[in-house]
């Protein structure tokens, strides 16, 4: 498989933690957000994803799309370790607490709106920080109450990572480069002191791709 | 099993749509976005759903939240008629058109987002019409190209709703508010005629929930 990759994309980096702790083998096709005002809108890329986003993964089954997707499709092609629970009750919190990253704070955040922001908006440095910190303390304040249950154990639920790790992690990242200290948030930050260091997410980190800068 | 749901909501709209084509009774419990600072920050929606956002589903299994979750625990635990293809492609397929709804668009066009360019940019009506329109666009114009597949059927994957037209006719609604003409995207014009007319769509729709204004 291919994986058409950023180095700090937090949806590629989900699907990196994905890939490792499945043990599945993979190339990184990296993809510039930046260079040639992005090479994500090129017309190379556009043809593999029309959303000019990344990541896009290449399987046997064709080229994937958005990251839950993709990871929801490795655990169902490739179930050994789950990153979904069995019970249905559990899937929907672990899905729902991916959900909260993927959909409520990450998709603010991202590049193409940081710039809209620039040019619509005029927002500077400061203006775009505060923006970015906002959604990140909005969903993490939610997510910390959330993780204050019997069912969240050594990570976000039960005592072995899954969906919701690959999310949490990527978000924590994000965080933590735009100033905000994990610390103001205890659960999250005990998790993410467990995941980082395991090697499937010390892999997948931004810092140890092949297009790291 | 109670919805709290808003009649605008475009989240709640998709678990409305889920709920009837699985012929679920349930009771909607309108919480109302708008009033006393909007009832989804006061302390009893949030001790239910501390993200503070429509909608929730009370079930056997407890209070669910996130539209993506919730629709997905309806489909495993009532499997009949399924809401996603039975192949792992197929499923991929229909979650990557849901999220590139429910991730890449929605939120940005949610009324939090709409309120903070209000306070902190100053945007006015115009400016967060173009935000609104913007986004809906850029991801309409990467899903109509989706559509162009032998996968696409009478619906957004084969002939039978899914997830995805689940997702994608609360978001024509909202196209239509705020006036794009859904007529610019034929694949996906001709998919949200065919799905209004249908009793769970259509008992879904805004202007037919107890508390539509």
């Amino acid at each position: 498989m291919k994986l058409y990759s950023y180095f700090r994309s937090s949806a590629a980096y989900r699907v990196r933690i994905a890939l490792n702790l499945k043990n599945l083998p993979y190339r990184t096709e990296p993809v510039h957000l930046l260079q040639d005002g992005g090479r994500q809108r090129g017309a190379e890329y556009t043809a593999l994803n029309p959303q000019k986003l990344v990541p896009a993964l290449t399987t046997p089954d064709g080229v994937l799309t958005q990251s839950l997707a993709i990871i929801e499709y490795l655990d169902e092609t490739h179930p050994e370790p789950p990153l979904l629970p069995a019970d249905a009750a559990g899937r929907a919190r672990v899905r729902a607490i991916a959900q909260l990253t993927a959909c409520d704070i990450h998709p603010l955040n991202n590049l193409r709106v940081l710039q809209y922001l620039e040019q619509h908006f005029a927002a500077g440095g400061e203006a775009k920080n505060h923006w970015y910190r906002h959604w990140i303390n909005e969903g993490f304040t939610a997510l910390e109450t959330l993780l204050h249950s019997p069912q969240t154990g050594r990570f976000c639920h039960g005592d072995n990572p899954t969906l919701a790790d690959c999310c949490l992690i990527p978000q924590v990242y994000n965080a933590r480069r735009f100033g905000i200290d994990p610390a103001a948030y205890p659960a999250i930050a005990r998790i993410a002191a467990e995941c980082t260091p395991l090697p499937a997410f010390a892999a997948a980190a931004p810092e140890n791709q092949p297009d790291a800068e």
